[in-house]
């Protein structure tokens, strides 16, 4: 999409539309029914910005499933492999969402924001409509929907400055992955050290359609000293930060162990989850693995397959230049005996290396 | 999205994009998680043609959810309130799904493939999964999941003599909604005399990717004569046919009766379903309702709500200006109160009278 008079009551617009608008959007994507925004100026200036200054990204489309009630805990618990029962009030955990044969549902960010009420921050997918057939069928005492919240996201190295200057101080002293519940215009909101970037920063889950243009504005006129810009999930800085996005990088076909995730998976955890029975099968056993090749040269996208010596070894998922390792870094599902057999690999006459998808600095 | 190289793993190219970017499409939207041509020509010249001629969509976005195993058919009357009890074996039910609460979730065509198999042929939201959880959660034997299928419509009152050419006189024996298994180079697939128009044609469900350029080619290669042309679902036609679109005239938030949809709502039915219960309640109690309000010129739809003498009457869905009537026509939701007042109505200075969703000819 070009703009966001494209936008119907079926793709909706966010509180900051219009200030994404003003800010010279140059395109916009469809993710979770919503207007995503994902090139302002190029993707590799926004790149150079991003990991210099400080940007304000519209993620409203990164919706929250609200659990709400006596089985919520429980609920949480039962669709992730990943061990809630030490999760403090306001934190929250990155966690694979895995069906009962194991299948990678989604990758949200699970917010615990009271014993009895938690959030799931989501990827691209209506993982409401499986949480509410989940909740129905096992008869349990929770109300499953989707609240009027649209995260702001703050991300880049002057993040924290910006956010001082806007929340005060307290800012500082919250974690990584955990929150506060501070006050904007009187109207308290969750405020999180997290984001899909590894510049650093903070992502506001506004509460109050009416306070979008306001918040927006508040950081711009506060941070116009930092060169704050408006920007959007780049794909350059989250391919060289080793970051995944649900629906490209993975799906519904694979488990956990095969993206990657094998860490978000407490084998030994004590707690009810619908997936850990099949992932304890399944665990150390992929046959294939997303992983990260490193080439000289671009590779033709148009066809997904990765082919060597006219074999089929790996399917592309994601490319770009990276400015950082002067190199293009190709994501790929390869097949886990082509990875152990050499870290060399020829596609399309060209020679590449396989690279961890997160690198040491 | 103005072109097909937008689409990314997260958001599908289908077996026809090729030919539909070839023939000139000028606008894309995002439908489950799929491209959906939405303009060639401009929205007025497409009608046009549509209404005259025959046209080819490419409507794979339209995704089944397949239902097999032996609760299939326990499955698929648990989500709808319309009696499923006495589908034939290839015949096609337009249906609400309802939760538990009566809420419509979408408004699929439950087609009956055989009794231990069944598609929801879906509207825009991920319905797979809320089928999944609620078959998990029950317990019931059945396996849900997204088939390899992308729909192709012929529609148009030259769409019969078209679709004869290409699969035979048995085309002029498919009754409405109903199918027929139809070999097209010699891969049996489903075809069914349906769509989202009121111009008359069928759906091919395409099952063999491989064959979606080879069944394009063929049905513009025997329809030249016909003046056969590319197009896609469109605003002017749905709306002077009285179509609704799922996410946009209605969506979680109402219930079958406020959309217009009580006819398939089966309040004596003896049958499980979920919905039934909260149905019987609500039946006959709507606060509001979904209508259509013919204007002489165009309303501003920056602001949705309907205001009237200071109050907010209804809340607008949809608007296309109608050649066949020579008026604008609105859909919106409209405060059953004010529905039952008067049926002339003045919004913004404009005089409108309500007229059915569905006119006689």
């Amino acid at each position: 999409m070009k703009n966001s008079a494209e936008a119907t009551q079926r793709i909706r617009r966010t509180p900051y539309t219009s200030r994404v608008d003003a800010a010279g959007v140059s395109s916009y994507s469809v993710y979770n029914h919503m207007l995503l925004p994902t090139v302002f100026k190029s993707v590799e200036a926004d790149y150079e910005h991003l990991v210099n200054f400080v940007q304000v990204w519209d993620v409203s489309c990164q919706r929250q499933v609200e659990l709400q009630g006596v089985d919520a805990a429980r609920l949480a618990q039962l669709i992730t492999p990943r061990d809630l029962s030490k999760t403090a009030a306001l934190q929250g955990k990155y966690a694979p969402l895995c069906d009962e044969r194991g299948a990678v549902m989604n990758d949200p960010i699970i917010i615990k924001l009271a014993e009895q009420r938690w959030w799931l921050s989501i990827a691209d997918a209506d993982i409401k409509l499986w949480v509410k057939g989940l909740a129905y069928g096992l008869g349990l005492s929770v109300k499953v929907f989707e609240p009027d919240v649209w995260p702001l996201a703050v991300q880049g190295p002057l993040a924290e400055q910006l956010m001082e200057r806007v929340f005060g101080s307290v800012i500082r002293e919250i974690k990584f992955f955990r929150g506060a519940s501070l006050p904007f215009r009187g109207k308290e909101m969750l405020v999180m050290r997290s984001g899909w970037s590894k510049q650093g920063g903070f992502e506001i889950y506004l509460n109050d359609f009416a306070l979008g243009e306001p918040l927006w504005d508040e950081l711009f006129h506060r941070g116009e000293d930092l060169q704050v810009r408006a920007g959007c999930p780049n794909q350059i800085e989250r391919i060289e930060s080793g970051l995944l996005s649900y629906g490209a990088d993975m799906n519904e076909s694979n488990n956990p162990f095969e993206c990657g995730l094998g860490q978000y998976v407490d084998l030994e955890a004590d707690v009810e989850s619908m997936s850990l029975p099949a992932l304890r099968q399944l665990a150390g056993r992929q046959e294939r693995e997303l992983t990260a090749i490193a080439f000289p040269e671009e590779i033709d996208l148009s066809k997904s397959e990765l082919v060597e010596n006219g074999q089929i070894v790996g399917r592309v998922t994601a490319q770009a230049w990276s400015p950082k390792y002067k190199e293009f870094i190709v994501y790929a599902m390869m097949e886990t005996v082509r990875l152990e057999a050499s870290s060399e690999v020829v596609i399309n006459g060209l020679e590449g290396r396989f690279v961890p998808l997160v690198r040491k600095a």
